[in-house]
Order: C-alpha cells, then structure tokens, then sequence
C-alpha cells in the first residue's frame, strides 16, 4: 500500500466544518473551534486481536466500531462531533481494499455527525492497531463530568445493559447476524442525548466502555461520593431476561462496550431529562442514588433483596 | 501492568498550560486555546521494529524521539507546542518501569517546550507502538503551509542534512555514544525557528521526516512551482564530509528524520531570516531557488556540475 496515494484518497474533497481552516494535506491540520465554545479532545485505540477479530468482523465493522468509541467519549463530555485523526499501523498481508473499507467503516457513521478527518498518520506494523483523537464542541456550562454528581442525584442509564457482551458470544459462537451482534458490530453513540440534555443545568456523566461497575467507580471516586444502584431497576432486553443467572449478571454488570451513558442528575433534573430522552426516543431508566460518602473511600454498592454488595471496579462483589 | 494505576502515575499534578481546562481524568480532556489564534493538531506513530528497535535505543530514547517527531511537525507549522495525547499499545513482555522511562522520554522533551500531556489511551498488543496527537497555536497570518512558495523564492534548510541517518548506521553497528548516535536516538525540533521567523511573512516550510527529496517534492506540488537544489550547497557535517560518495548522497537526500526544517522564502525575507537564525544559534543555508513550473507537473530538480537532474518523491534520480 503506498501511503501518498492512499492519504489522497482518503481526502475528503469539501470539509463539512467550517472551522477546518487546513485540512489533510500539510504536516498539520489547523482548526479555529467556534468562539465561545470549549474544545474536547478524546483518544481511544483498538488492536487486532485485543479489542477485535477479522474472524467475525469486517474491516467496515472495525471503523465503524473504533470510531463510535471515540464519539461515545465526546458523548459522554457532553459535547459536539467536530472532527478526527486516525493513525493507523497495518501489516502488510492487508490489502488497499481492505483499509478503504475500514476508512468507508468510519466515514459512514462521521456522516451521520458532520464529522471531519482532518489527518493522521499510518505506519506498517504486524498487527492492525488504529488510534483515533476525536474533537468536539461543547459550551463551558454544558461540560458532562466525572466529578458533578451530588449528594441526593438519581443514577440513569440509557438503553439496555450487556447487549454488546452478548452479542460478541453470539459472534465467536458464529451465530447468523441479529440484533444483539449488531450492537457489538456496529454500535451507536448516544449523540441525541447531547441535545435531550442540553437544558439540564448539571449532569455527572460517563459512556460505558468498561462495564457499569466501573464507570460507576469513576464517578463514585471524581465527585466523593458513594453510589447505590438497584440490581432489579437495571435495564435488560427481554430477549435475554431467560439467560443463565450469573452469565446475565456478569454481562450486565461488567461486560461493556455497550457505549450507551451512564450519570446522575437531581430528582428536579430527572423529571425534565426522563421526558426529553421520551421525545428524542431514548430510552432511559433510573436505576439508583448517590448517597453521602460512608468509609474512607467512595464506594459504589448494587443493592439486591435488601441486602448490599460492594461493586469494584472491575465488576467483582464483596459482601 | 495496570492501566487504571499507571495512568494515576503520569498525571501530572498541575497542567503548565493555562488553556488546559480539564486535563487527565475524565472522558476526555477539555481545552480553549489562546483566543485569536487557530490550532494546529499533528499526528505521528512509531512502531517498533519498523521505526526503532529497543536493541540500540532505550525506552527513553524512543519516548523522545516519538514526540519529538511531532514537536517538528508543529514547528513545520509555524505554531508554538502547547499538549499532546499519547496512545500505546504495550505487550506484555515489557514492565511498568520500562513504559515510564518511555513516558521520561517524552515528558523530558516536554518540559523544554511547556507542553502538558493531557489524555491519552493503554492498550495491550504484541507489538509496541506509540501514537501521538500534538497541539500547537498560530496566529492566523503567521501559519507555515508547503502552499506558500512563490517564484523567485530562495530555498532554505536548518542546520546539517543526513547525519540522523549517519547516526542510525553507527547504532546498528554499535559504535559507541557519538554526536551523530545521539542526532538518531534524541533528535531535538527546531523550536526556536518559530521565533526567529515571526517576522517574517510568508513562508512556505515542512520538517524533513522523510528525507529532503519527499519534502521538497511535497513544497512543489502545493504550490504548483519547480524548485532547482544545488548539490554543492546542501550543508553537510564536516566529519560526514569523507564518507564513501554515493553512500553520503544517499543520506542527505534521502535518509531524513533529521527532523530539520526545509522551506523558501522571498529574497528580501531570506537577509532578515539569515540574520535572526544566527541569533538564535540555528544553522540555516540557502541551497537553491523556486522557478516557474516548466512542465506538467511541478519537479524538483537537483543541480550538479551545471547539469540538472530529476529528484523525485523518493530521492531517486532522472536524467
């Protein structure tokens, strides 16, 4: 693959963002983000074998995929798509072909954002590995942080937990394509959710990449407090309400990459966020409250038949 | 080595940016760049194996080399570093100390420049490679693009051509530690090129990552010129001087990752610079003019021995 002939063309021939003032096509692109606003910038990275398989995933599928992990974290700042770099190191049995079609997997779902790439770089390598830096937009009072959930908030989440570790089974057991396995494949970011929310005036807010333990650790930990959810209240597609007891647990709990959201607002908040979530069809359930911080650390507890566990990070329970 | 611990390790305690508004810690980070100027992102990737091998290069060396590497493709720019994101992909063969001098490497560099590290991602891989977004600021008027040659130019490059490559092959040899090992292992960007430049106009200018050939090649054909180097003028090393004749043309049209910077001027423009690099201490020679395009497509053309021949892309020769 010659990386000059490839760089253009992958060159868009217009930029969609008016605040692109050099594209690709330079050792830099310059941007000017539109005053008044605050610029996010996330960067998250998949490699073959580690984060995918060629096996059951197509190169469009893995653009796809390592793009809505990137728009699930601006999603997650409360902030707007603007643009992305892509670095990418391929080894040399892939084809031109199958990097378009991974490029094709990425523009696919920038289009439906008005998102930009801007640059980048690609290198070889005996692994596939793609990074991507994406940039968003976002007003300085409408940033969604870690560290803004308050005494008395109510825990939401948005869609249904544990679809993507489902899906993935579904996947390496090379079941035919359906729902669950699209939720894997081809995820969606939550980006109407910037907008359902943009008139809540305080949102703590996380995407669930690794599991809602551990996103929930997270916002536990930034804002000093302890969370409570209930195991029951936690929203499960009805198509796998029968699977084995433990397996859904561990799906629903730790599984991820799920890149729905998950965050605390106050109970005002709630009433207003739950019926703008209704009108932008997203669907959103409750799902606990942050309470006062107990022990010495913050702490996030799933209650179940009035009894509470600790939730770890990484999904374990302690008693 | 634990992703969550090690991130806790190379957050900084405070950013020394003021334009950082949120820096490690959440979704992403969130910044609002100096207001009046434009930004300027870079992307550069290194592998190991394909850009450096751990046999002759420490982890510190390549942490360097890596941002530094983007550091140039900012200065190509014309914009002053202000952050940069690092992604890695680390197999598990390698230690939480080894990946901490590579993280030395870079925040060593960085410190001389005032940039924060402000994000980034850590995945596993069989493979080692580090990502870099940078981010620099430019005054609108002041940004370096290979767009801006104009006919009757003067052509310029900074400081000794090919002694990156010089220093690689004394590596691979294992030579002892030599200036020209040391040029390979932590080549230093051309920083204060920004400034002793900011009076002047226009510019047109790239960084020479892929050797002089590419670079001017690039030059020409955004700006739709010919451009004529003097072999005799290209600034050699004195202690390179001796090398074998072929292997020495090699280096210095080709070999690149000098990570000096190449670009042209206006006459007038070319005493005002000559003078302000001096006294900055930065070596710059005028090595060849910008003509009108003569043919289909804009050529680079080397002059030697008043008989004319074409450099192409790769550094190869046409008669």
């Amino acid at each position: 693959m010659k990386e000059f002939d490839f760089i253009k063309q992958i060159t868009p021939s217009f930029y969609k963002q008016s605040s692109v003032v050099k594209g690709i096509g330079d050792d830099g692109a310059v941007i000017k983000p539109p005053n008044g606003h605050e610029l996010v910038v996330v960067a998250d990275a998949m490699v073959e074998g580690v984060h995918f398989s060629l096996d059951y995933m197509s190169f469009h599928d893995v653009g796809h995929r390592v793009l809505a992990a990137n728009v699930s974290d601006l999603c997650a700042m409360g902030s707007t798509p603007l643009y992305y770099i892509v670095t990418i190191s391929v080894p040399t049995q892939y084809t031109k072909e199958d990097i378009s079609q991974l490029y094709n997997g990425m523009q696919g779902l920038a289009k439906s954002f008005n998102m930009d790439l801007i640059g980048g770089d690609t290198t070889s390598s005996d692994q596939l590995m793609i990074s991507i830096t994406a940039f968003g937009s976002v007003l300085s009072n409408q940033k969604r942080l870690r560290s803004q959930a308050e005494l008395g908030d109510l825990v939401f989440v948005t869609g249904y937990l544990g679809e993507s570790g489902y899906g993935l089974h579904l996947l390496e057991k090379k079941e035919p394509d359906s729902y669950f396995i699209n939720r894997h494949k081809r995820p969606v970011p939550r980006y109407h959710f910037i907008q359902a929310s943009s008139r809540i005036d305080r949102l703590s807010l996380n995407d669930i990449s690794d599991g809602i333990s551990t996103e929930l650790n997270e916002i536990a930990e930034a804002s000093s407090v302890d969370i409570t959810i209930n195991y029951s209240q936690l929203p499960v597609h009805t198509d796998m309400a029968t699977l084995q007891e433990d397996w859904l647990r561990e799906l629903v709990l730790s599984a991820g990459e799920d890149f729905e959201l998950v965050g605390t607002c106050s109970k005002e908040a709630w009433v207003q966020l739950e019926d703008a979530c209704h009108q932008f069809n997203i669907p959103i359930t409750s799902i606990g409250q942050v309470r006062m911080q107990a022990g010495e650390r913050p702490t996030v507890k799933l209650r179940e038949e009035e009894r509470d566990i600790v939730l770890d990070r990484e999904g374990y329970e302690h008693s």
